[in-house]
């Protein structure tokens, strides 16, 4: 099964995964979670019941007449369907039936010029907008802060156009992945972008959030395929990218690009495209420790030749990754690289990664991590279900710092956690690789307290000022939202926060758009 | 010789090259002139005689608090040697004696602190500044549109760190390009920048105009070397880039990158180095005509193998630059491609070459480009002693509307120069190729009417309009100064343009900045 096969997945508020493929934990895994603290099973899923009151006759009249009634939508189910992302926070907070983030109607524009419309009269009948297109955020982009509307981009689901010559696409910002995939596939093309969020996700929230896949060691990230992207705004339409490359000023696409809805609704994207490949190839490597498969990854993405795929887990993620330890070889200790190709194996990377103390271990680890590549967050469900609590965070540094950033982002966690009585298994991976540096990927596990939202906010903040301390970036993938909004305006300092806020009150200029994410707003 | 290797050149007003260094114009090219109508010498350059006043007592009393009395210059020889840039307009009013673009005095400070505080202090003493690194600007970058100061940052020429694990250096503005490779090359490394103005530019002016240089098929834009910058502003400093990739909101470095001083000063930059190549190879490879040499770059700019260097000539330029049409081979027709490789010589590239109809020429037509590339714009100056008017124009678009850009910007100069009695000789060649798409670089030969700068105003004109009518972008790596100001407007729209002044507003307050540089200002 490729990634075209797969099929657009509906997701569920309170579950990470389609309600159609449940996970189960096995037996040995609900034994270890026993050794963590894990004691009791959480309570299951509260359905909302009473909840406030949803947009004013007058609010939904404008929005009918934009869309048309049938493409408004202000029942209980479509909004608790797009209440909040699906960070573990969101999922706690679902589970727990609180409707706080709901949406006070649902709306289904079909082209950009209905967006524009939209957006055009939500200061007249004061409405916020959240732009919607996967729902995947797991940083609360969804969450803003006051009342609001979301535009749900599902029917801008088009290729616009197909530049076989110069090999690019328009694709509209409600295309899901595996949409997007199968578009191009039956042109003999692909996009190669294939997040974790894949299934769900869809390329505007890609360009809005500044996504990066699992074949970015080949691909590259979702930012750098993009050459062009239409933009409305409620002052009207921005159209950015007459090449791929330009003198012509500061480059205008990578500020839209990361916006998270706050200056305007990305409506489509023009992307590069590659010829689809007619194989492809993924294997395991062993290396002794992190730190020698540290050094061999780095020797491949500065001097190459790159694969597609290149990733590199720590001891422990290694550990309770691996079903089976013997695939290690004996012993059984190290840690595993999975390194693939789209395309003809390149037997050159393998004599950089022997030559760097690799030991090659076939195709049998690298095609369990690509069958299970979309199923490691699925595994949320079945872990809250247990009671315990599960989360990931990631972030980017240049190769000097990752070894220090990855001591200190762990220390930060297992401090925090087990100061709170709930010691966690930390679990690390180089996710992504540059010439001057790389992400680190952690998934961290504990036993839930009795204030699990607390619990995790506290950990979270302890890793955050781990990250500024040393100096890496606050999110390599997952964006901004609200909970790294401190974070980042620390990041990018007061003046660049200052002229980022100006940006946002020229093209909304009555605060109407994902108000609270990104920008705290005035 | 390498890059390393070259002098700093010191750059003379109305003179392109290094006087040291004149190049006379053959006799044969003189015949061909001929043939263009070019009938009458120039007149002989004028040194300026009474010029206005310079900087008041006052605004000298300023910047002498802020560096040191022997860094601030109000000599006329200090001020003339900083009036305007290199284009061909420039030229020809420098050599009419015109001082009105020229600074009321130079400063040089020596820090970024001394940057800061000459900017936070501009105001109060009513002083507008222009960033100077290597005073190459070909579009008017250094003309603002009121009285100023130039901010000369040549003391600004330190290799501040070098991480060699990370593969990064810090680099302050104001070192020059030979400086730059002379610093990494004692550590092993190259930066692998070499704009045509590689002599005299620096490293704040590649990244204040998103340079692009010989080697960006192999190195990449400067733009996608620089991982981080530091940005002197009137309200403060802004640092940026704790990664190479960020989801950190919007890409901010690219905000800055080709502001061109509008925002602030860059004063030093962190850009990815690459070890310094231990063998270099250049050849020359024949096509039929332009079209099947087109299709061969593309081919290589898509699916690999790409060379360091791939350059593209059409016929006419093909025509004029070899000095020896039988380089070509029997019929002395068709086309020039340079391949360049820094590093091992690639076969498959030349097998990709040869499978699209190339004929490999071997390395003479390579060595001949390679020893002269830093000189073609030395013609300019004894082509304007003769009388001849010689300038150069860049465009970039996606690959498919390529031969539209070049057809209709060729028509555009020969209409436009035909009916003001002085028919062209246009040159082109394909500069730097990206997977989607390719720069078209264009040089212009006429003789002068006796209005040259309007002649060539009007010509220009009709360039940029018929560059806007394909859809293309205005400039690919000379950026936007004044002279593509109003077509940068119309490229980006109002609403970005009214953005990237809200952005300027909070950065410069007062204006202070390379007023009318980029954007109109308000």
């Amino acid at each position: 099964m490729t990634e075209s096969d797969l099929p657009v997945v509906q997701l569920t508020p309170g579950r990470w995964g389609d309600p159609a493929h449940p996970v189960d934990l096995p037996a040995a895994a609900i034994d270890a979670l026993k050794h963590l603290g894990v004691r009791r099973p959480a309570p299951a899923p509260v359905v909302p019941g009473a909840v406030g009151p949803g947009a004013t006759p007058d609010q939904l009249a404008f929005l009918t007449g934009v869309v048309g009634a049938e493409f408004v939508a202000s029942d209980l189910g479509a909004r608790w369907a797009h209440t909040r992302g699906y960070s573990t926070t969101d999922l706690l907070r679902d589970r727990a039936g609180d409707t706080s983030d709901m949406p006070d109607a649902v709306v289904y524009p079909a082209t950009h010029d209905e967006v524009l419309a939209l957006l055009a009269g939500c200061a007249e009948h004061d409405l916020a907008v959240v732009p919607y297109s996967g729902g995947t955020s797991v940083v609360g982009g969804l969450a803003p802060n006051r009342r609001f509307v979301t535009v749900d981009l599902r029917r801008l689901d088009q290729l616009l156009e197909l530049d076989e010559v110069s090999r690019t696409a328009t694709l509209q910002a409600g295309v899901r992945g595996p949409a997007a995939e199968a578009l191009l596939a039956d042109r003999g093309y692909t996009l190669g972008h294939f997040p974790q969020s894949y299934e769900g996700a869809s390329i505007g929230g890609y360009a809005a959030a500044r996504s990066s896949g699992q074949s970015s060691a080949g691909y590259g990230r979702f930012d750098q395929m993009v050459v062009g992207l239409t933009l409305a705004t409620p002052r009207g339409t921005i159209e950015l990218g007459r090449a791929p490359m330009s003198a012509a000023g500061p480059d205008l696409r990578q500020l839209v690009l990361g916006s998270e809805g706050a200056f305007g609704i990305i409506t489509s994207v023009v992307v590069r495209i590659r010829p689809r490949p007619v194989e492809r190839h993924f294997e395991g490597w062993r290396f002794e420790n992190f730190a020698a498969g540290l050094t061999a990854i780095r020797r491949l993405a500065q001097d190459g030749p790159l694969p597609t795929v290149l990733r590199l887990s720590d001891e422990a993620e290694t550990a309770v990754n691996l079903a089976d330890p013997d695939v290690l070889g004996g012993g059984a200790s190290g840690v595993l690289a999975i390194v693939g190709f789209d395309g003809p194996y390149n037997s050159g990377t393998a004599e950089v990664l022997t030559a760097a103390g690799g030991q090659n271990l076939g195709e049998g680890p690298g095609e369990t991590w690509r069958v299970g590549r979309y199923r490691a967050p699925y595994l949320r469900d079945p872990l809250l279900d247990e009671g315990a609590l599960v989360e990931t965070l990631e972030t980017a540094a240049f190769w000097s710092r990752i070894p220090a950033l990855k001591a200190a982002v762990t220390d930060a966690l297992v401090k925090s956690l087990t100061e709170q009585g709930t010691p966690p298994l930390v679990l690390c991976h180089v996710s992504h690789v540059y010439e001057t540096g790389a992400s680190l990927y952690f998934t961290v596990i504990s036993a839930q307290t009795d204030e699990p939202l607390q619990q995790w906010r506290t950990a979270k903040a302890a890793a955050s000022q781990a990250i500024a301390a040393v100096g890496a970036t606050i999110s390599h993938h997952h964006g901004v939202g609200t909970d790294h909004r401190a974070a980042y305006a620390d990041e990018i300092g007061p003046l660049a926060v200052e002229a980022l806020n100006a940006v946002k009150h020229v093209l909304d200029p009555h605060a109407v758009l994902n108000p609270g994410i990104l920008l705290e707003g005035s």
